[in-house]
């Protein structure tokens, strides 16, 4: 039975919706057009309380969170060899990487767009703004040097980070980050760029 | 072989030591004084190179992040029956719980202890501080009326969101959030408390 991913063009949930591609599941893709709202419509809202996007829903029901939906696709569609379900040790890497991104990494970049969420005087606002280059260039020091093994996330094998990762570091030249200070990641994004599936989907997005 | 869980009392990282704990697991906890800045010193920085709790250090490496710990535990740990770990669907809706709590709810708690994180000014971070009451009250309506089931977390069966779970509640009141609002998640963390395993830990990380 086909999933049904809710996305927004560039957002992070391009990271489940390249998990999709790659793992050649039967899926259909909705956008969701933030700038509108459309997230905060009562339809999108019964599905997801949260008002964020991913959501995935399936025939068991809906799923939200990066991280989880990313561990879900690999699970559901093994022979995709997205993840090494079989070793607790290394699975469990994954998801701490995965949750360092989700918790950290994309939490430092949405200070720039979305500190309203945490702060209301506009003077917090712009000095929300004026950290996040700092805070994402910290991050991904710390990917580069302690995390990113080579020539993908976790090594030889290409897994549920490197799609997460990605999806982050397209990101650095918007947040005043020189991607090339991390010949690693660069690299990494470079190739990520040369996959079919990856391909698929950011025409997809942009569409 | 035992497994070594590095944690800072009242932290975030009870949720790994009460895991541990339930799990029956053979484990070492150390305490970090984050007070007097322990989690960076050049030892502890070599072990996490992010000075944070929790760190659980396995006969296979090092692995850090609470969702992260919180699965490893639970498949490390089977005959605990922490998570439905053959239940594909269920086990990635435990994760998006969990990813919920680390990337949303634990954010919004540390925007008032933590702030300088994500800005310098003073005016910033009083103004941060002010808003942490009704972004934790908002998570847990949310987490109250549209997640938690009942009795536990997930319904009928305890798992590693729950531990995940009691230890934000168990922050309410200093947040300045009354937990009488949500008196599905007060029931349970009174019946946390009641727990051999949740005293246990709780009387180690007073010691």
């Amino acid at each position: 039975m086909p999933v049904k991913l809710y996305y927004a063009p560039g957002a992070c949930s391009l990271a489940s919706h390249i998990a999709l591609e790659e793992a050649g599941a039967e899926f259909e893709a909705v956008s969701v057009n933030l700038a509108s709202g459309e997230q905060k419509h009562s339809d999108f809202v019964e599905l997801n309380p949260k008002a964020r996007i991913p959501v995935l829903v399936t025939e068991d029901g809906v799923l939200t969170e990066n991280p989880a939906i990313l561990m879900y696709v690999a699970m559901r569609y093994p022979e995709a060899n997205l993840a090494p379900l079989g070793d607790v040790f290394n699975l469990a890497r994954i998801q701490s990487f995965n949750a360092y991104l989700s918790s950290t990494v994309h939490v430092a970049h949405a200070h720039g767009p979305r500190g309203i969420r945490w702060a209301d005087e506009s003077s917090s606002l712009e000095d929300m703004k004026r950290k996040v280059q700092q805070n994402m260039a910290d991050c991904f020091k710390l990917i580069e040097n302690d995390y990113f093994k080579g020539p993908w996330v976790m090594g030889e094998d290409y897994t549920i980070c490197d799609m997460y990762l990605f999806t982050f570091a397209t990101w650095l030249e918007a947040d005043g980050v020189d991607p090339s200070e991390y010949p690693g990641i660069l690299d990494h994004r470079n190739r990520m760029l040369e996959r079919p599936a990856v391909k698929a989907v950011m025409i997809r997005e942009a569409g």
